[in-house]
């Protein structure tokens, strides 16, 4: 007779009979509350039980991480979006801000945020993910948080105009091939974008979650180039110049290209790889015996997430989580599998699979393609939790 | 030959060209900043410049709109997100909270967070709509915003259980038909929800947007009743009791229910119809000559949102407005339409249409189905604009 899966779906009673904080009826604790509460406020705050908070980080706290543990579902609060700044955050006038796009085209035009909002809205909801997140992986102890490990990864429904509108307003000339994305922060951080990129549902967005981007975010305009690593998405977008070659700047040559084992150096390297995370059961958690279901999050920046598959014996055997609907395009998606813990020590891994066939690579299968000094940009690796058998759930390292 | 119509598709260039924001190239104003700016932070904070805020209402300030005009997409931000208190917000300790299941169930159970944390997570975006939502239209003067008509709208991303994964736990007794849902508030608000009602996909929500429900909403557990009239989403969850009829709380006798021009009263209208509001433009906006996108949210409690048609002349001709991608069930949408104002009197008017055919109704259409005392609550009524020859867009009555 085979052995009953920790995988098979069973009702749930069983794991609220295992689950010593289930309490018959009558033993409701709630306190019944008589005093009438606070009423309506102009600007809403969370619960004063709620503490998760982005963890910043580097000498001048360049970075901050989001608390994925604590989180739910596929949007993450603007106001713990991560953090990756090069010069600060600059305080921008909505008012007098522009944006420029000149260069290679039939006519150079200067847009007011009155123009951009006047013009068709798009909204979408893409993830964006720093492309050193996941660098310190081959660093850290077994007490490290998905907020360490994979902090630099968050997701917003951004809305503003799409670039390819801007761009058959001002006309690209025949040989336009490139463009420079500028920001208007104290280091005016630029990155090079081919058109075809750009005219591939980029947004030069001025709305995240509903309203105005935060000024962490890129207030008062972000350029989106969806599915691409981080530092593309300009924040403080000011300006934009087409040209027929890459600009080379410094955010895509002595930084954001990645050292391969032959001594040479992979370059434009734009897109995010599929990747997952488990997020529970995770480290600081203490797990009690039974039922618990094994959830976390899965993205792609190719295209759609098409499975995600979860182990618990460190990937001997692989089994098809649920996944939430809607799969959306270059936007994460949260998966979940029941699993009942027999006590023992477990190796607990997720690997996503996107709508190309990618699947997401072991650390061994990652190092053995681009070597081990690649991996401080997009590093894709799957990540591993023990659970030891006393319950604490800590990061199992596989370099 | 035809005359052109002013929602004709035409290259965007000549908004540009009528537009008096829009400057040549060379003149982008926006200050260069050389100043190193802040750095992250734990939890963000919106721009200083960012001034929308919720307009809270009543004698005690029970109510808040969310201003719509303000907002972009489909989220609304969670700070903005429409409230509606009947006995102020109870600060609920979630160590302690507890949801208790009884009535006719096999086996009464009590929920401690913790249990429902380990359970398969859900996670739905869906709108969440106060019966009163437009009560005021039939009394408010031209000089009326998109808040103080449609206010009591917002939309959030909900995860949580699935309120059917609840009941198998606990059973449900063969005549159980009817179940009442009660909040932790000092009033303990109760209402009666049909058990088949409660299967078709209700949460037992304790995350919005990514972060655990805010005190606002209900923190730390919220009944989310897709389609379903506001305070039928139990705010404070803490006891659901089953039974084999309704409970005829005071939420759904004295107050939530219609009254029609026959002298009968219509109760338990649980679901929201049909409904679209164009927010932008609208008052307080001063429009210029050219070209605007027409834009607005429409949603239906019953499913999906079909189509979206706006008008420019009061409803004498229609025109197909685009929707945003995805279209969920019981959620909301963002429509568009690019317009050219010619700078003569128009009348903006949208209308909704969902996947089961219903149409949003004008106002004489639905009075002569209720009548107009009835609208009070379930007012879904198409909502007009008039755009003024100096560009005032006001708020047009037209009861």
């Amino acid at each position: 007779m085979p052995q009953p899966s920790a995988f098979s779906r069973r009702r749930f009673l069983q794991l609220s009979a295992l689950s010593s904080g289930v309490i018959l009826a009558g033993q409701n604790t709630t306190a019944d509350i008589r005093e009438l509460g606070p009423w309506a406020s102009p600007y809403g705050k969370r619960s004063r039980h709620e503490t998760a908070v982005r963890d910043a980080t580097g000498i001048v706290m360049q970075e901050s991480e989001t608390p994925q543990q604590a989180l739910s579902g596929t949007i993450t609060p603007s106001a713990l979006h991560y953090e990756r700044h090069h010069a600060g955050i600059p305080d921008i006038n909505p008012d007098t801000h522009q944006l420029l796009i000149h260069g290679m085209v039939e006519r150079p035009l200067t847009f007011s945020m009155a123009d951009l909002y006047r013009m068709p809205q798009t909204c979408r909801t893409y993830f964006l993910e720093c492309a050193g997140n996941g660098e310190h992986s081959f660093e850290v102890g077994e007490k490290t948080s998905p907020q360490k490990l994979c902090g630099l990864f968050s997701q917003s429904e951004w809305c503003g105009v799409a670039l390819g509108s801007l761009l058959r307003e001002t006309g690209l000339k025949p040989r336009a091939s490139w463009l420079l994305a500028e920001g208007a922060d104290a280091c005016l951080l630029t990155r090079s974008i081919p058109v075809e990129q750009a005219l591939d549902n980029v947004i030069v967005a001025y709305a995240q979650n509903g309203e105005a981007v935060r000024p962490a975010q890129g207030y008062p305009l972000r350029l989106i180039v969806p599915g691409c690593e981080g530092n593309m998405n300009v924040k403080w977008l000011r300006r934009i110049e087409v040209s027929d070659q890459p600009f080379m700047t410094r955010e895509e040559t002595s930084k954001y290209s990645d050292p391969l084992r032959n001594g040479t150096v992979r370059q434009f390297s734009f897109v995010m790889d599929a990747k997952s995370i488990i997020t529970r059961p995770t480290y600081p958690m203490q797990l009690e015996k039974g039922w618990h279901e094994i959830r976390g999050v899965a993205w792609s920046g190719r295209g759609k997430v098409k499975s995600v598959e979860v182990s618990d014996d460190g990937g001997k055997s692989w089994h098809s989580a649920d996944i939430q609907p809607p799969i959306l395009n270059k936007s994460s998606v949260r998966f979940g599998l029941l699993w009942n813990w027999d006590g023992t020590e477990r190796i607990l891994t997720s690997r996503a699979t996107d709508d190309t066939g990618y699947v997401q690579p072991s650390v061994k299968e990652l190092i053995a393609i681009r070597g081990k000094q690649s991996l401080r940009y997009h590093n894709n690796t799957m990540i591993s939790w023990r659970v030891q058998p006393d319950g604490l759930v800590t990061y199992l390292r596989t370099d």
